[in-house]
Order: structure tokens, then C-alpha cells, then sequence
């Protein structure tokens, strides 16, 4: 099968379904930006993040998949095999949004996911693996850092109460997010977490626009990923002192944002790449006590950085502490790594499934890096994993402006639906 | 009079009743930092400021002193002279508090107004003319910008509606909160908005600790206030575009956090001042969306510069939205000055009054001009207008560690007794 088309399969993905599915849930915390864009704003465990999973759950029980969830929140949709106790293949993506973002990151996957079992099961095409669509918690960390929360505990990087004291803006715990969302899904399935208490998947696949703009430019359908490059995630707190604006000298002063600026030209110095391969971003910034006439007592700011080459990544993330203390002049420096993911590379069976239904389906198609990081480097580990990518407009993404057209989504979806045939029946 | 000591009057100061007033003010917003400093959060018309003010009238009542309210919301109480009709000597500063600030900035001078008055009374001095303590509202700006809202209408400075549509962090109008609070306060008389709606004072004269070192580090013990330096308030707006922090090339990015970076150093370099007179800080920064993987699309930051040669401030104030607009590199640039306020000189009749009673009183003083700006500089071109300033700790203001000693306040108390009565009788 993995060369040769499917055709009653690659019909029945349905485009004008799948698209309207994307529409009715991109209302669910949608907003219209000022230059008209329509945006998404779905933190996750948030009322509006429940009630886009009651409308997911919904469509998969019209469409006869069994629901499940488990302590991390991860929900499961279940497309039963012939042989249920063999592992399943495992696909989706994440439901939350980034503070103002788009209507495709994450959610797509989910969706593509549902669309390409609903295609498998009315083509009737049997699989004998289980195949399970997943809507993994907090992937994207921007009400609660870092990200990925749902899957790194799914695959056991890190153990399941590790963020429990997290609080987001308006101080609630993580814990208490958590307990509140699974106490008002009580009447789902509860279901055993990840390898950590479960079953390790057979193979995990995800569909995702590229959030770049490469396929885009090479006018590609489809992106074979081929793997993902590293982050780390660092917050930097300065703690001076604050005085009166008008009063206090400079040279007297004890200035968090002074020594923010400080710190922040001797880390582009560090991050300086000709190649412009490096990605480093100060993206927040936290300052107390926020008003103009005192100076700032206090700066927290967010450190992104990635790199896909370990070495650099190891090098320069390990430079970031010892080049803040030499820069600043008059603060204590507190540097806290909070999310440190290698570069991966995947493994090549699902990659060169993705090629071959791609090649199959006659859609032009290339490998590619990912630039953003995912669920999926967490599946690595565990199973050979692989993901989908389909272009975006201009590569962007987190903005309201994202988009991928319908016909790149049903490509995708339709691709995916033949990667999943095509991993369920090994 | 002026050069006389008043013995019934000093003695009529009751620095143990000042005190007690000012602790318990300070309950209403009181918290206690992390380093155990009882600090004051009361934003001006907020439910805290109106539980002050009530308090405040409970103790001008008992006094035996009249009560108004303008449509600013000032509000004044009233010790009656033997000529009622004659221009008030007014007295005074305001209740409202930097967020996270201290119990001593503004409050004490009403406080200490309210004692002065109270002390005139018990001693049986008769005044000619009537006095009045006043609180102004919102001078801190912390809230609503700018600061000296109050004042500047009091003074005709400005219309009284110039600030109607600026909004706090809560998008709440200024218009809408100052109608709450005159509703809340529809039980006080309400009188003409100063200048432009009734009559100017005879003089002004305001009591302040220093918010500076020199007091403390001369060992005086009364500061006579010569002027105010001027200040000049900005907000730079870059807007730029929001990004994946881990897909897009840096060279691509319009990141508002990078072009805040280029337009601070170039600022720093602008306002380089050896001698250490110029005060130049940015202590307010706005990011959108301000989550550590999306690129900064917005920033808006503040700019606080002061300096009390009018030509500096002139020069260098209008010489900012060239050096940013020259300094960015992706951004557009939007710089708003929301304040504006030139150095004043205080006319020598108030400043001549502050020293004679000081000296009469046997107190340690000096002249020395104000690094703060204060209500008091919208009162020069209405009257002649002073300051007293008394030592604070280590100079410290605008945080919870501001300190004034009991003996610091009833010795400042004291000269503004004497002060008062002196002009009131002129």
C-alpha cells in the first residue's frame, strides 16, 4: 500500500467538511484584530479551551471513535482495529492558542486527525492497530510555562506534578487549573497516562501548517519533516532598586531596565549569526513596580533560543548566565532554565511513509527541518514519530494574519490518512 | 510676627497626634513588602483613596473646619479667617500613592496642613484670612497620566476635561471613575473648580519630605524650597510584527523589542550627563503579546526627563523622536508627550516665610531647589508659592522604605504653623 494510491480513501477526506470544521472552531476565542485579521485567543484550561474540546469531542461521537482522557488532560479519540490489543498509532496536535494567535497552529492537527479516521472508516478501510487522534494539553506554554506540558509527561521527560506550582497572571496554580478542568470532565473516560502508566504508541504522526515560509517559496504541497531543532527556554529576573524618577541620580540608581539593556546587548553579541540560522528572542518583559516616575526595581525577561546543531545549542545556552553577569552594573542576576529540548532527528519509517503518500497522491513534496518546536519531539523516544507539514501564508504564524488555504489543509489531511492506513496495517 | 516665635502654637503641634494620624493613614492600602517595609498602594479615585478622604473629613470635622469638594474632585477644608471674604491661604498635596509606594510622599503635607490648622485653633491665633487645606486629586499620575491632574485644572493649566478619555490598566475612563467618586461624595458641598470657576489663593504653601539625601546628609532639618525642576513625560510606541520566535529568520522579524533596545541606547547617549544633573529613566515597558515564543509586535515604553535648566530640557526633551526615529531599524515610531511642565522659580515671599519661621523655631535649614515636581508648580502664576521640605531616610521615596522620623514631621509641622499664620494674617 505505501505506494500505490487509495482512491476510494483519498475521496473520502472530505475538503468543504474539514474546512468548516476549521471555521466552527476558530470561533471558539475568536477575536478580529485592528488591520481586520480574524484570530484565536485559547489558553489552555480555560472555559473556551473546554468548550473546543466539547465540540471535538462531539464530532467524534457522531463519528463513532471512543473518548478518553487522562491525568494530564491529553484527550484521546479512539478508532477501534481489528487487533485492539496491539499499540496504536497515535496522531494529532494541540487545541490551545498563543495569547493572539492564528486559527491553525496546533488545532489543524487535531482536526486533520479526526478528518482522516472519519475518511478511513466511511471508505471502509480496516486497519488492524487502533489508531488514536490526540489533543495534547498546553503545547504552546503561554498561559503556563513552558510548554508541551501534556506530552512531555505523556512520555514520561518529566514527571507528572512537575508544574504544579506553575501559576499564570492571575496567580492560579497550574494544579488548580488541572483538577478544575478534569472535575468538569468527569463524565469522559479516564484512561491510564502515556508510557508512564500505559502503552507506548506504535508510531506518532502529526499534521501541522510549517509555521515558515519555505514550502510556500518552493511552491511544495506537503513537508516531510525530517526533525526538530532544539530550544531553551531561560527567564532572567534583575532585581535593583526603585527610586523616585526625578530625585535619585543616575549614579545612585540600582535600575533593572538599565541593566535589562545591558544584558540584553551582550546576549545579541553572544547570539550574533551571520548565517541567521540561530533564533534568539526576548519576546516578554516583566517590570516592577510599572510606573513612569519610579525607577524599576525589578526586570524578569524571557529568553528563547534555538539552534538545530546540539553543540551550538549546548555552547552558547550554557554562555547565557556568565555573559548577564559580566554585562549588568548594578543588580542580582537569577537565571532559571525552564525548558531545554535537544535538537531530534527522526526516526525514518514515518518520514518515508509521509514521502511515499505524498509521491503516491502526486503532490509535490520536500524535507524539511522544523523551525518550531512540537509534541512530536517528545514521541521520539518512544516510537518512530514523524510529522506533516502543509504552507502557511508568508510562514506566519502565533498572529492573527496566519493562514493556509483549504485545499493545502485537505492535502495534508488527505496525506495523513493514508500514513495512518498505511502504519496501522504493519 | 515672622521673625517671633509663636511659643502657643509650636507647643499647640501635637507631634504625638501627627503621628497617630499619619500611621493610621497609612493602613488604608498598607502592605508589607518581601524585605518587611510597610509600603501604601492607594491609587487615586479608587475605593482606598475615598476610604482616605473619609477619614481625613472625620478629623476636619471634629476640628471644626469646613468641607468642599470641586469637580476634580479636590478637596478642600476650610479653617474660617476674621475677613472671610479674602483670598484663603491654601495649603496642602495630595492622599493618592505610587503603586507599591510609601506612607509619607503627599499625604503628609495635607496631614501636616490638618495639624497646622488644628494647632492654630487650640492655641486661640486668630488669622484674618481663612485657610484652606486642600488634597489634590491624582497627583501621582500612577493611575491615570499624567500626575497633578487636580492641580492643573485648579490653576487653569488646562480644561478640566483635557483627561477624560484616558483610560487606567483596567480600560476604565478617567471621566467615568472621577464621575463615580463625585457621586459616591454627593454629600459634600461643592465648590468653584479654583481659578477658572472662583477666586485665586493669597498664596500657596505645600509640605513634602525631600525624596532626596540632602536634607538628611547636611543634617537639616528644614528644607526651603527655592523651585521646582522641570520634567517632560514621553511614550514611544514601536510597532513592529508578531512572529514564531523559533521558524523566522532574524533578518525577516520587525521585532518591537530589538528597536526598543536601539532606541534606549540612543537615548542613553542623548542624555549622557556627567555631572550627574540630568535624570533620564525608563521605567514603564508595555510588550504585545509578551509571551517568551511569539516575537514582540508592540512595545510602549516610557520616558521620565528632568532637568532644571529650561534650555536643556528644551533641547534635548525636543531632540527624543528624532534620536529614536534614527535609531530603530524595522519599527514605526509613535512618541507622545503626555507632560510638560517647565523649571519654576518660587517667588521669595513663601520661601522667605518657610525661613524665617525655621529660624525663629531654631530649627537647622537650607535652600535648596525640588528634584520631584509637585502641585505646588501649577500655583506659581496664581500666587506667590513655597514648598517645606523635611528629611526622609537615606532619600528614599516612591517605595515601601520611604521613612520620615515623628520628631522630622512635627518639626516641619511646626514651621508650617507658623508659615501659615504669618501669610494668613498678611
Amino acid at each position: 500500500m505505501p505506494d500505490a494510491v487509495a482512491p476510494n480513501l483519498v475521496a473520502a477526506v472530505d475538503a468543504a467538511r474539514h474546512w468548516r470544521d476549521m471555521m466552527a472552531m476558530a470561533e471558539i476565542g475568536g477575536f478580529i484584530d485592528e488591520a481586520g485579521h480574524p484570530g484565536v485567543n485559547r489558553p489552555c484550561l480555560s472555559p473556551l479551551d473546554r468548550q473546543a474540546r466539547r465540540l471535538l469531542i462531539s464530532w467524534a461521537e457522531k463519528a463513532g471513535l471512543g473518548v478518553s482522557v487522562d491525568r494530564l488532560g491529553n484527550l484521546f479519540l479512539r478508532h477501534e482495529g481489528s487487533a485492539p490489543g496491539l499499540a496504536p498509532v497515535l496522531t494529532g496536535s494541540h487545541m490551545d492558542s498563543q495569547p493572539n494567535g492564528g486559527r491553525f497552529d496546533g488545532i489543524w492537527g487535531v482536526i486533520a486527525g479526526l478528518e482522516a479516521v472519519r475518511a478511513l472508516r466511511e471508505a471502509g478501510v480496516a486497519t488492524k492497530r487502533p489508531i488514536e487522534v490526540v489533543a495534547w494539553t498546553n503545547e504552546e506554554g503561554g498561559r503556563y510555562a513552558p510548554g508541551c506540558m501534556g506530552s512531555m509527561a505523556y512520555a514520561g521527560f518529566a514527571p507528572p506534578d512537575t508544574w504544579d506550582d506553575v501559576t499564570d497572571r492571575d496567580g492560579i496554580r497550574w494544579a488548580d487549573a488541572l483538577a478544575e478542568q478534569l472535575a468538569l470532565e468527569a463524565d469522559i473516560a479516564r484512561r491510564p497516562l502515556g508510557v508512564v502508566e500505559g502503552q507506548a504508541p506504535f508510531a506518532y504522526v502529526e499534521a501541522h501548517i510549517e509555521q515558515g515560509p519555505l514550502l510556500e517559496a518552493k511552491e511544495m504541497d506537503i513537508g516531510v519533516v525530517t526533525g526538530i531543532q532544539g530550544s531553551r527556554w531561560f527567564v532572567v529576573e534583575l532585581k535593583g532598586k526603585s527610586d523616585h524618577a526625578g530625585t535619585t541620580p543616575l549614579a545612585m540608581r540600582k535600575d533593572a531596565v538599565q541593566d535589562m539593556l545591558r544584558a540584553i546587548n551582550a546576549l545579541n553579541a553572544l547570539m550574533h549569526d551571520p548565517k541567521d540560522v540561530l533564533r534568539f528572542t526576548v519576546a516578554s518583559i516583566e517590570v516592577q513596580p510599572n510606573t513612569s516616575n519610579s525607577v524599576a526595581g525589578l526586570v524578569r525577561f524571557t529568553i528563547d533560543f534555538r539552534h538545530p546543531d546540539n553543540a551550538v545549542l549546548q555552547a552558547r545556552g550554557n554562555a547565557i548566565e556568565g555573559v548577564i553577569q559580566a554585562a549588568v552594573r548594578d543588580c542580582a542576576v537569577k537565571v532559571t532554565e525552564r525548558f531545554h529540548a535537544v535538537p531530534v532527528t527522526f526516526q525514518p519509517e514515518v518520514p518515508d511513509a509521509v514521502e511515499a503518500a505524498a509521491r503516491a497522491q502526486g503532490l509535490r513534496h520536500m524535507r524539511l527541518p522544523s523551525g518550531a518546536f512540537h509534541d512530536s519531539q517528545f514521541m521520539v523516544p518512544l516510537c518512530p514519530t514523524g510529522m506533516i507539514f502543509v504552507p502557511c501564508r508568508a510562514g506566519v504564524s502565533h498572529h492573527p494574519s496566519e493562514y493556509a488555504t483549504p485545499e493545502a489543509l485537505a492535502a495534508g489531511a488527505r496525506v495523513l490518512a493514508q500514513v495512518l492506513a498505511d502504519l496501522a496495517n504493519r
